[in-house]
């Protein structure tokens, strides 16, 4: 009897690095990318092809993307904003493009400047250059705004399954639901996989969870329940949308590996390498705030892996000493 | 047709400021109190009856109690220890009396210094009390390490059901199961009240689950899942298990409401009241640290409480202005 299990997509180095203000070295981005391919992940979004000038803390994604491409088994993703940005990547050598289309018609103007319709046209171009020059490429949808809009607020799931099936009929392989800012809630979660997946069948994608209100694992519990099987996350609850002071965005891969193989669902990743390879992002990020409760708490006692296997170093990781009544 | 409902039992003024420290005044309690009554909380753990030497943060239990019981329609709850303990709160007109028993036989040992026999006998002493001379009280029992103990380490099942089926042959009329040290997983949240529920049914009481590793509400929404309706949460996710540096131990109440709420499930609770009774907490106990992602973020554009009313003033309450990729 197999396991039950997950893949965990790790955006850290793109969603995570994107948002903050400084710009992560060449040097270090590439580390930590190998720490956190160590630690078992392989899927990681490793950059975005945008303009430098509007991103500098991306300009070098060519040079990560030859450095990633060098691990045996990783899936090398990038997040492109448009065909041009496709046609870099692709040309790059990722096996796997990411590409954001907004659910709410607000949004997509506001973000992108372009309709939903212009938006979906550039995307039949993308996929049209796939076909032509690189069968062997992915091509995802992200689905921003999937469950709610902070412009027009709600989003209907008729909205979302009318992306859905756009998106498909336009060629994408994937479309993922993206709580863009954290206003998903595990009812709507259950319901929205559930309509996207009878729409849209196998090409369901993953889950993208914000923790803005704290109800990011709860969200990916959600949808592990109605049958997702990948989740994106971000080492440290790096990036996401961060808007809000305090407020963490992504979901913290730590914790969210945890839950799952607490659980008895294999994600493949070892925790403690995966704990340790946050120094590798401190060390490129110096004094950047991370988030992430597992890592401040450590690893239960007793803690077994999905598979059975117990860590190395529970006692050094079991940090809480005493109980409580 | 009538909504799902859920109760959202508050902890605070007990497990947390049993937790801190400082003492807060009793007039600040009592301000906290009120605050917390007037957002719409119907059940308070107000405080713990035993000895001031050893929780002068308590000192003024009865005082405290004597407050509460003006509120109209709320449970005033108190955790008490021991007989003694138990003889002073149904004298001072509690209406509920919460009783830790440990699943874990070392914890037993270790925190209250009795073997889980010999609080089985103590639980009987108070049951009989009450039968005797408080028939209208209620007595709960709180199972501590119900999902894993850090002296013992794994707590199985079979322990856990044993506990609870002798709790309720000693007279208690629901037992709830805490997880002590936030190690509990949806999986083993959702098999746990399960077995728990086939045994003793509808004795089964509150889940207790503290956000040590994050999964306070992922583990909330198992629990919900599987048939449990009331739940412990604490405002600023004071108190619980602090002992891992900046890791929170309780549930969060705010979070745990804009769960349900955004769920479609009502608390009865009004979100924008007890995020404003944060202040009479805070103004209690000047600088202390409070946790709570929906209070740091606002709630979401075009939320809506379970029964369809809209916060009174959203604009602003919805902090986060601008949406992301």
């Amino acid at each position: 009897m197999s396991l039950p299990s997950v893949l965990i997509s790790e955006v850290g180095p793109r969603d995570g690095l994107q948002s903050v203000s400084r710009t992560m070295p060449t040097a270090a981005k590439c580390a930590w990318i190998d720490r956190l391919f160590d630690a078992g992940l392989r899927e990681i979004e490793v950059g975005s092809f945008v303009p430098a000038k509007l991103l500098p803390q991306m300009a070098d994604v060519a040079d990560v993307v030859r450095h990633a491409l060098t691990k045996p088994g990783l899936t090398v993703m990038a997040l492109v904003p448009n065909l041009r940005g496709a046609e870099a990547a692709l040309a790059a050598g990722v096996h796997k493009i990411s590409i954001p289309l907004s659910a709410s018609e607000a949004h997509s103007q506001a973000n992108v400047r372009k309709t939903r319709e212009q938006a979906l046209q550039d995307l039949r171009a993308i996929t049209a250059l796939r076909q032509e020059r690189y069968p062997g490429a992915r091509v995802e949808v992200g689905m921003s705004t999937a469950f709610g809009c902070t412009i027009q607020g709600t989003v209907s799931d008729d909205e979302v399954v009318w992306v859905a099936e756009r998106a498909v009929a336009a060629g994408v392989d994937e479309v993922g639901l993206s709580d863009t800012t954290g206003m998903a809630n595990p009812t709507q979660v259950r319901r929205l996989f559930n309509r996207v997946r009878a729409a849209i069948g196998e090409r369901t994608g993953a889950a993208h969870m914000h923790n803005t209100r704290g109800l990011g694992l709860a969200n990916c519990l959600a949808a592990f329940d109605v049958g997702v099987r990948t989740f994106d996350a971000s080492q440290g609850g790096l990036g996401g949308c961060p808007y809000a002071p305090g407020a963490s965005g992504n979901v913290v891969t730590e914790d969210l590996v945890f839950m799952f193989e607490s659980m008895g669902i294999a994600t493949g990743v070892d925790l403690e390498r995966l704990m340790a390879a946050r120094d590798a992002l401190a060390a490129g990020l110096p004094g950047e705030a991370l988030y992430g409760m597992t890592p401040e708490a450590g690893l239960t006692k007793g803690f077994a892996y999905a598979d059975g296997r117990h860590p190395a170093a529970e006692r050094l990781l079991n940090r809480i000493e005493k109980d409580c009544a």
